[in-house]
């Protein structure tokens, strides 16, 4: 199994936190968005654990929420000791509504608009990482208006290639976030900080990639990061004392898929950050890092029930359920690869190649192709695996077909967390 | 301008529907989609002449609404005398809650689920377009269990390819959707259907690709289809009285896109028909179509607010609007061509070449390249031209960016169509 949290039981169900995932199509429907909550916390207290082992506590892991967000997400992680990444004011609205701190949240995006600042900075939130100039004016102008101060980061592009694919590559001088180092703009936009009369500049970030596998990238990133603190400290004389390294990790969708261990990539970065601070005899940073993916990707599943088989002899065969590209796009916008099992029979010898095609009326709405597969017939059960992530998030209602519901398990016990869309919810807006 | 609903005032700004955008984007924020009625419905009332033109009224134009579904828009096309296609519950939901008469409604989807076809069977659909044989048989089944009739159109694939995006490419053998012809599938499934007890055996449907500017591909599709209807009648004696020719016109994103006159389309198709028919001493069949996006698609366009303008020096510069992939992942998905103007500055001249991207946390989050563009100051208002279809009703809420108002446009009186979410909107289902 591609994650811990997934099993088999002695009727050949797939079993995701222990739970039979047929009683749960059973009860909850499908499509139907499962997730472990057991494996979400092991994976939140790993990064708070290797933040002790490798900065003596001297750091946070950032939930980078826009993988998943919802109320209930929120209150986990909150719960688990970390902070939040959000990228939006839907996002912090979300986070605000379960409690979160406002305090431990950073406010993420390349456009974030003069309302969305405004309810940053009335909420207190605690980090603003600013991605260009013209949000540096503008934050620094309406923190002037409202008497109050706004703690920044900026946005560095590194100049590091992550080798992704190219859709979600960031970090390289051609991209729509942050400041470039090569260009000397980072430099101009340290220097504006620093002299900005309500901002309090505290530190850099960064972000490479998406689903990266190679650690080395990531410590690469890190000590031009910790290069540039030091250049901003010789140019300006500010003392920078935060640094947030971003996220990036990958994980794993298929068998030959192989993510690093997370405790060994914050082991590698650690050494490169203690080093270069050293060489420059600058205190090491507070560090942030933002999991996301990492968080909730190989935590969570997608549950579909079968409905026509169609050979098309010397073509392939379609089998088709019924979610779609609605509620996982990622193969429609980046023919991304994913493990699917036939969750009712994973005894059965996988002797059929098929193609899995959603129910949009759209040639492009494939969940995978070429995927091994038992025999199916209509009524049977399809598991798409590591769906935690972007799945949920990016979902839409194309075709007019409501967002399946996100049931948590917590020691074996299902719950609803997010409540299947309902016809009326589509109508809802409608004049 | 590519749509003729679109113009320039006195004061250099972009109109729509007599409109002034800057004037709209005042008042009803943005992102914001614009749609203009007058357009709307004089491209449906082209449609209806042309049908009595060339087919002496015996014939129907569906509106895909699959394009753009909401309850206004089933308002209009259902007062100008259209029929519906709908691809889900939720579609035929919106139609009904709409007033939309559920005899004029056809029921599409390669994966119509059991609770959908009760639906649509307990509301009166007119016709379900039947896509494989698992459907036919359980809609047989759940009509006998009703103790009603369905009345059936095939879905055949007549092996038409119209040249498109592979991802938008449809009738081709190696397609989730219909039956085949070459495989005597279609043959079969004729025959299955001929016999079944329940079930009232119509006609026969097609659709050969999407935004397609060939006269030529629906022609021969019509032949086929006339050739198939003909077979039929000789291996079952079941004279099919009905031909739904689906959809498909192309329309004009950019000024190079050269769709053809759609009535022109309607005469070319008709003669085929009529000659077709004539040649196999067949009455002609009444006949359907199915446009989507050539209703809609021109009549929409999308406002958006400037924030930062990124310029990377030797490599590209970044204008980030306040919408993007959440509102209009079509970029994102096909790579699809639109045409980008500065509404409120449409008489300066463009001189910058500019990416527009969107304010999701994701590189991949843009709507266009290298566009031309004049200089742009934050602030300043971007329009995307033909977004009338396949974006509201593709927009999710990624990154939580609640989804745009749509306003309508009749007799150069805005309105609100559909609400912009709310906050509260995003947490509705979180538990």
């Amino acid at each position: 199994m591609i994650s811990n949290c997934l099993g088999k039981n002695e009727k050949g169900h797939l079993t995701i936190g222990g739970c039979d995932t047929v009683d749960l199509a059973k009860e909850y429907g499908t499509p139907l968005y499962v997730m472990d909550e057991g494996k979400i916390r092991a994976t939140c207290r790993m990064y708070r654990e290797s933040f002790e082992k490798y900065y003596g506590g001297q750091g946070m892991p950032l939930y980078a929420s826009k993988a998943f967000s919802c109320k209930e997400i929120c209150r986990i992680v909150n719960e688990e000791g970390l902070g939040l990444d959000v990228v939006s004011g839907g996002e912090l609205y979300t986070a605000l509504q379960a409690g979160f701190p406002a305090e431990k949240i950073h406010f993420h995006g390349n456009n974030k608009t003069a309302e969305e600042i405004a309810f940053a900075l009335d909420s207190g939130v605690g980090h603003f990482v600013v991605d260009n100039l013209t949000e540096l004016e503008t934050l620094n102008r309406m923190a002037g208006e409202k008497g109050c101060r706004a703690c920044v980061l900026l946005r560095i592009k590194p100049g590091v290639d992550a080798h992704t694919h190219q859709f979600i590559r960031t970090g390289q001088i051609d991209s729509k976030f942050g400041f470039a180092l090569e260009t000397g703009e980072a430099l101009a936009a340290a220097k504006e900080a620093a002299g900005a009369e309500h901002l309090d500049f505290k530190g850099v970030h960064c972000h490479i990639g998406s689903q990266i596998f190679d650690v080395a990238p990531f410590v690469l990133a890190a000590e031009i990061m910790v290069d540039f603190i030091h250049e901003i400290q010789k140019e300006t004389g500010v003392a920078l004392t935060e640094l947030n390294l971003g996220g990036g990790f990958g994980i794993k969708y298929v068998d030959e898929d192989t993510p690093p261990k997370y405790d060994a990539y914050m082991h590698s970065v650690s050494d490169a950050v203690h080093r270069k601070c050293g060489e420059y005899g600058l205190p090491v940073p507070y560090i942030f890092i933002e999991p996301g993916r990492s968080i909730v990707g190989e935590a969570g599943i997608t549950l579909y029930h079968v409905g026509g088989v169609k050979e098309i002899p010397g073509v392939r065969t379609y089998v088709s359920i019924d979610g779609g590209m609605g509620d996982n796009p990622r193969y429609a916008l980046y023919q991304s690869s994913y493990t699917v099992v036939a969750a009712g029979k994973m005894d059965a010898p996988c002797t059929e190649k098929m193609t899995v095609a959603g129910k949009c009326c759209e040639s492009g709405d494939l969940i995978q192709e070429n995927v091994m597969l038992p025999k199916l017939e209509p009524g049977d059960l399809l598991a798409v695996l590591s769906t935690g992530a972007y799945n949920y998030s990016m979902a839409s209602n194309y075709n007019r077909i409501p967002r399946p519901a996100v049931v948590m398990i917590r020691d074996g016990q299902p719950r609803v967390i997010v409540r299947r869309e309902s016809f009326e919810d589509l109508v809802r807006n409608d004049v």
